[in-house]
């Protein structure tokens, strides 16, 4: 398996609809502009979706899931094991993730890309297994040359299933012990940062371990100096799921399908994702600024303004699940408001 | 008619089903306090609807109209005849709260407390008039001792339909052409802040504008300087719904229904309220910081942490609208999230 698709054309978005859709935010019965973040994502919609009623009614979630070598540093304040059993808990309901999709009336897709606690075959988890986990990057590349087409290639075919339900946009998530500190690794390789820069809290270290976790990443950033291009850099410090998201985030661009980046690991696989093919940039919503330290930084990079800042820090695309209402809303005022014209309302 | 009810005691958030809602956030599977201020809203909304399976499916929105005396002042970008027309919009349908409101499967009254550009009886709109418009607060109060105490109750009027609906959260929203310039003239007066500290560009003034406005202002402050209680700043510089807002959410305290407040006109009403009835702060959650100068400033002023920051400044109660599914989302993860011990999943 190659990787050559990576590099295939975007689909680009639609500038004339675009200038349509901004026109008629001007003739409706509000003040210019009062609807501010809502009027600027329903005309990005519209140009990405080549359409004047852009819509995300029907909306497609995929969460993969990846064990990492690198747990063994002892990184995380939850055991490896709860990789496997959060893949029974998004299947049976029970996670936020789960709960957000349904009252959403989205589709939720969980992969299980390799778990050192794997719960075999469950219903509702599509398989698709490289290693019962990456390695300790600490000490090798995370994923062999064989072991990294095929995670890039399980979030393309993700992607593609979506896009043959007809879904309108797509979103992302992860679940991984260990995930921030392969997420924070490939960050700060990705955009020359010191360790520390990029290194947090995860999913509740102290500042001990914090610092520890800066250690380890700045061990494997001297060990994988020699990875130059993203895509090295995303082989060597990244995991399963990352590179699923990446290579989802990419795909969904080709195929002209908006995707909703959640987080801070989804977002930093999003700024790989732009590395590699950078007119996939056009396609990336961002949902909103966590509370993982150092994801403001990777936002910034992307020049990423994200809807909504309330302190999440779960993962598991959770974050995108709870900013997609508001695309919604912006698309329901968009196609639904009376013009002045219509309304017979007095202009300014 | 008197406004001594509004001093009568508002009813008291439950603290021991506050403290279990708080427990059972810290079982679910994810890592604690990993869902930020959704957590947060949940554990505030149990505690106010005295249970622990707190809900705002069944949500309430009214819309106050009413003109400004002030108007002729110059102090809008928009025609005083909008107020009127606008009326006919929200109950036809085309308005942003309208297309919300329907959106949320909200149940959406109009009050008209008075406009100049009188529409008449229209389906779908409450009539309350109280006079064509208020008085210009630059020459004389914006209302009368008779007047203020029937806005306020029309308000009150509004929350007891709602609670005999049984619905599960208050949001009330304004329209009134000049009513940034009256809300800015109450701030002030309620914060003792010099007139440009809160004078923005409401509906869309340039600088020159802006400066104007905040002259007109300076002369109200002047004139009123010796309205000193709460009550009093608000008939002399208020406007009819910005004092059926007040009257509202004290009422709304006063019933035990939770209040979600809108943007810069009704983050000033809300402060009138805990002025003249401090307990009423506890049912107030606050949605979103304008793009409205001062806002921020009067939301500090109430210790208020609103959900959103997205640049709106429409007014209409059109900011608490589109914040509504946050908090919807936020019921359904407290509620139905598995626990650790259901779900099976090993804790930090």
């Amino acid at each position: 398996m190659t990787s050559n698709w990576l590099l295939e054309p975007c689909r680009a978005p639609d500038a004339s609809i675009e200038s349509a859709a901004r026109t008629r935010q001007a003739t409706l019965t509000k003040p210019p502009g009062s609807l501010g973040a809502l009027e600027a994502a329903a005309i990005r919609l519209a140009a990405l979706q080549h359409t004047t009623q852009p819509s995300v009614d029907r909306a497609w979630i995929s969460i993969f899931a990846g064990d990492h070598g690198v747990a063994e540093e002892g990184v995380s304040a939850f055991p490896q094991a709860v990789t496997g059993e959060m893949l029974r808990n998004f299947a049976g309901g029970g996670a936020a993730i789960s709960v957000l999709a349904r009252e959403l009336g989205a589709t939720l897709e969980v992969v299980n890309l390799g778990t050192v606690n794997d719960p075999g075959e469950i219903a509702g988890v599509r398989r698709a297994i490289i290693a019962r986990s990456t390695a300790n990057f600490c000490r090798q590349p995370a994923m062999t040359a064989l072991q990294l087409p095929v995670a890039l290639e399980a979030g393309a075919h993700s992607v593609a299933t979506a896009q043959a339900g007809g879904v309108q946009i797509f979103i992302g998530g992860e679940m991984g012990i260990a995930n921030t500190t392969a997420a924070s690794a490939l960050g700060c390789a990705l955009l020359n940062l010191p360790p520390t820069s990029l290194s947090g809290a995860g999913t509740g270290l102290d500042t001990g371990g914090i610092a520890r976790k800066a250690q380890v990443i700045a061990r494997a950033l001297a060990l994988h100096e020699g990875a130059t291009t993203a895509l090295e850099q995303l082989r060597c410090l990244g995991g399963f799921e990352i590179a699923a998201l990446t290579g989802a985030y990419i795909a969904a661009a080709q195929a002209g399908l908006p995707v909703l980046v959640d987080g801070f690991i989804s977002t930093v696989a999003a700024l790989a994702a732009v590395r590699i093919n950078p007119a996939c940039r056009d396609w990336l919503l961002f949902a909103h600024c966590s509370q993982e330290h150092g994801h403001a930084r990777v936002l910034a990079a992307l020049d990423a303004e994200p809807l909504l800042d309330l302190g999440l820090r779960l993962g598991e695309g959770s974050g995108a699940a709870i900013a997609l209402p508001l695309l919604r809303l912006a698309c329901a005022l968009h196609n639904r408001m009376a013009t002045f014209e219509q309304a017979g309302v007095s202009e300014a």
